[in-house]
């Protein structure tokens, strides 16, 4: 399918609906994605607890391109393609890692952390080292949460800088650590896992440790007064409480939503599982949920956070990275036990990637039809919504360019 | 390839040779397969033995489509295309199974056994039930064998019907028992297959077993003799001994043909491995073989039937799922030992499924070349005639539509 | 990409630099190269070591084509597409086998060595045998290395001839005996691996054991003295010295160096580790080191030979079979032991495979950007030219034809 047949399906989307198939299933319309929507806004990368030292790095891969993202000696972030300016070898080749210098290991050219060219052993005389850096990735870091931008002119970043510092600041991220880590490998689009993370219709029969946690994601409790409550003791502590909603023309959201009375932590006995992180003093701050699209979900509590990074690898291939980050001075065995830590998301999470795999097969067959979403699917009707408006205005700029 | 590309080839089929490559190899030639056969005809399910109570369900995936095959109320067979009307979450996911209603189990929609939508939580008022039922598709059950079709519009099934009915009476396959079934995954060319089930010119060499238990297999013995004998005694029993002749504005074919004197059964010491089947009140039946073009084969003996299905995945890629059928009454380890049962059936195949993935390599090869059948192999260059006048017409249609 | 978009890419080749990403991530680039170097070009298959006695046969798969190399009643070599004139099956299944004559396994077609069709049964009785012959191959042996040619019209190989029949004849290839077989399968272009083992600005780091055997391999230390003086020292023993230089309208190098002072042989501790091959008499020839383009790198030295076929599967795959062959009368266990024999190269390679696989994983980058050959990498850029005058002349001679 090109540009315009992908056009023509937004063009008759039925707004409340589903999307059409070629949308969950076409390669085409995932190079679109691609350059609309994955080059162009900002992509979760991981967090600066999991390079706390300088000449820390880790490495990001997104389609073909895989991201070398490393600590400077002032504790800055630098991002760069891992690339060799030679030949093009790999130069990182773990996961994660730590180098005083990015030696290529092919023939040993040799990188500043900045990504400067410091050494080429054997050239000639005349041979322009700084012409031959590594291609650099923007960076944002908002409090120790890292973003990059594989843009050439990235969207701007400062709204979520200011909305999510607040939100974020108690955390302490930049001192905590990185308890567990977990990939899994799926076979389905990855849209359908940021609509399954977009509504609760799916939670009640689906979810029961997570309903046991959280009250309402059964959708049938009220939790108004609760949530008034809350929010009045978290006020008192200095939590900020005022979400930011999902606009259109943006890219983020935030919300602080309560445990069910007496649920500290999300747990299946529903007590806390590690010491508090960072400024808080108790178990009481509710659960902090954000979003920013296309690829970052996370949810804190007092004691933990979770965090999810969604990469596409094909239509019917996507990769989820889980990390659970504790508090910096967390022992292990001790404030925290990582089974305990990390069994609620395991188990919630393990739930949802049978549901979006199933969901996958059943929209490969020839008579998959859209289909209308319960009121209750809102959110996924938003996403949907604006996941076109960025498809159509790629392909108009495109062809208007 | 496009069509005309096809058409040509096609055109230039020479009459007695093997196909040219590229209907073995090439992805838009099942592409055209996968519209003017495999949607078009009648496939084999499975049996009524397969899904004996109401509710019982098994489903069975063609191409990207999984169907749900589920007994009704009263005994009536029903077939759906297994993708929620809500989002195309698959409903069914078990190969085979049991619900009194189908629930979908992402957010349970519940739909009754005859595809009807039962009940959708949490949906507006004015949702329309009776729009959203499953999609249907169709079915014809010949004395428990279950054939679907994927067309809107499919062949007209009377005369299989009628054909098959008196064969396949005597077994009662409506109360007969699945004593086994056994899946195999082969990298060739479905074609292949049903060329190699269409003739005797490898048996003699490729299957011992099986030539000691029927003869003239090795096309060195005459056979005349003993089938007119043979056919006395069956019709003298009321066996139906007149066989179906393939013809080409047909897809289906019997015939009773006679095992060695003194042989029971298929089975490698030649006596019988279960008890009679059905209404068989000795093992006397000889075999009964039936094809049904373009995924079906059966060969049943007096104490046991043996079925096959083929199913295209990709053009090197092809699914065979065998099944054996015993009488109802039959106990495991009393009546027969499932060892016993499938031992002759599992190495004849194996055998096989062996020279039909060596053919699928030759056939790669750039200096294959389309070979001469010899005149024993009539009913493979039959196929291929049946095979090519069915793509002809297909593409001509489209053509002229 | 089409003809004209790699013609393209050809014509802005930078000299001097890395080739363009296409040519080794692109399927189309891959077909062209079969097309213009791999079906024109010789390949190396095996030794006459492979298929010692008459009817001794081997299998080459290059892309789909099946070849079977065998050996004739008087020594001689033939080759064969390995798909049977009747219905196209593979007729020999195996890698390495032994045949009076060769039957296929489907229907029993049987073929004399040379390919001619001696049987054919239950044919008619017009049926012409000398029609259906197997598809023929070109073969050259030069001092018992095999080459064979798909092309119809293959290049002059009588320099090769010529020119290797000096180098080889000592070692008594006919005689010798395969004393080790291992195959890789790469995740990396082809080309990547012909670059590698045309330099050696990668070997001081990245093979330790490669320069503890071999003078200057780590571009370090002068040779000149030294080789001069085992020149001498080769010539009195009548040992070929005189290299030939690769030229771009050839296709074809040959090499001797010295080993560091001491050292015997290619081996951890730098002692032999067989007795001396053919007619050498100690361990003092140095190496000889073969190329032949595409496929064929061969390095000796006076106790054992080790050779590497190179044979391209996808853009993004390759395999490697490797050889070890020792003198005709060595006696494992006694004259060698396979794993002192084997662990040099063994080690060496894989040190080689991770660098052509990182090296194809960083060219995948959208960031990646051909860069400058060091002086040391002359015979890369050499290897690059040649291969775009292949690429160019073959799509030039299409596109005038």
């Amino acid at each position: 399918m090109n540009s315009a047949g992908v056009r023509n399906l937004i063009d008759n989307h039925q707004p409340g609906y589903s999307l059409d198939q070629a949308f969950y299933t076409d390669q085409s319309v995932l190079a679109l994605e691609w350059k609309y929507i994955w080059q162009r806004y900002w992509l979760f990368a991981g967090t600066t607890a999991d390079i706390p030292k300088a000449g820390d790095f880790f490495t990001y891969t997104v389609q073909n391109d895989s991201i070398i993202i490393i600590r400077g000696d002032k504790g800055e972030v630098y991002a760069h393609y891992n690339t060799c300016r030679h030949r093009g070898s790999l130069i990182c080749l773990e996961d994660h890692g730590h180098a005083p210098k990015l030696m290529c290991p092919y023939h040993q050219w040799v990188y500043n952390k900045d990504g400067s060219l410091f050494k080429a052993r054997l050239m000639p005389e005349d041979f322009d080292l700084t012409a031959h850096g590594l291609h650099p990735v923007h960076v944002q870091v908002v409090s120790g949460f890292i973003f990059i931008s594989l843009s050439d002119n990235p969207p701007d970043f400062k709204k979520v800088m200011k909305d999510y510092d607040a939100f974020l600041k108690p955390f302490q991220v930049d001192r905590a650590k990185v308890a567990f880590r977990k990939r899994y490998e799926l076979r389905t689009n990855w849209k359908l896992i940021a609509e399954n993370f977009r509504e609760c219709y799916h939670c009640g029969p689906a979810h029961p440790e997570y309903c046991s946690a959280v009250i309402g994601a059964n959708l049938r409790e009220s939790t108004e007064e609760i949530l008034a409550e809350r929010r009045a003791a978290w006020k008192s502590k200095g939590l900020e409480t005022a979400g930011v909603d999902f606009e259109n023309d943006s890219f983020h959201f935030a919300i602080r939503y309560p445990l069910r009375p007496g649920v500290q932590s999300y747990s299946l006995d529903g007590k806390a599982v590690a010491i508090p992180m960072g400024e808080h003093k108790d178990y009481d701050a509710g659960v902090l949920g954000l979003v920013v699209y296309p690829n970052f979900w996370m949810d804190a509590v007092s004691d933990y956070m979770w965090t999810m990074r969604i990469t596409p690898v094909s239509p019917s291939k996507t990769i989820i990275d889980l990390s659970w980050l504790v508090d910096g001075k967390a022992v292990e065995g001790k404030d925290y036990q990582v089974d305990r830590l990390v069994e609620f998301w395991k188990i919630t999470g393990e739930q949802d990637w049978a549901l979006c795999e199933n969901n996958f097969k059943g929209i490969e067959s020839s008579h998959y039809q859209p289909g209308p979403y319960a009121p209750v699917e809102i959110d996924v009707a938003k996403f949907v919504d604006w996941y076109l408006d960025r498809m159509r205005d790629g392909i108009v700029e495109t062809v208007s360019a």
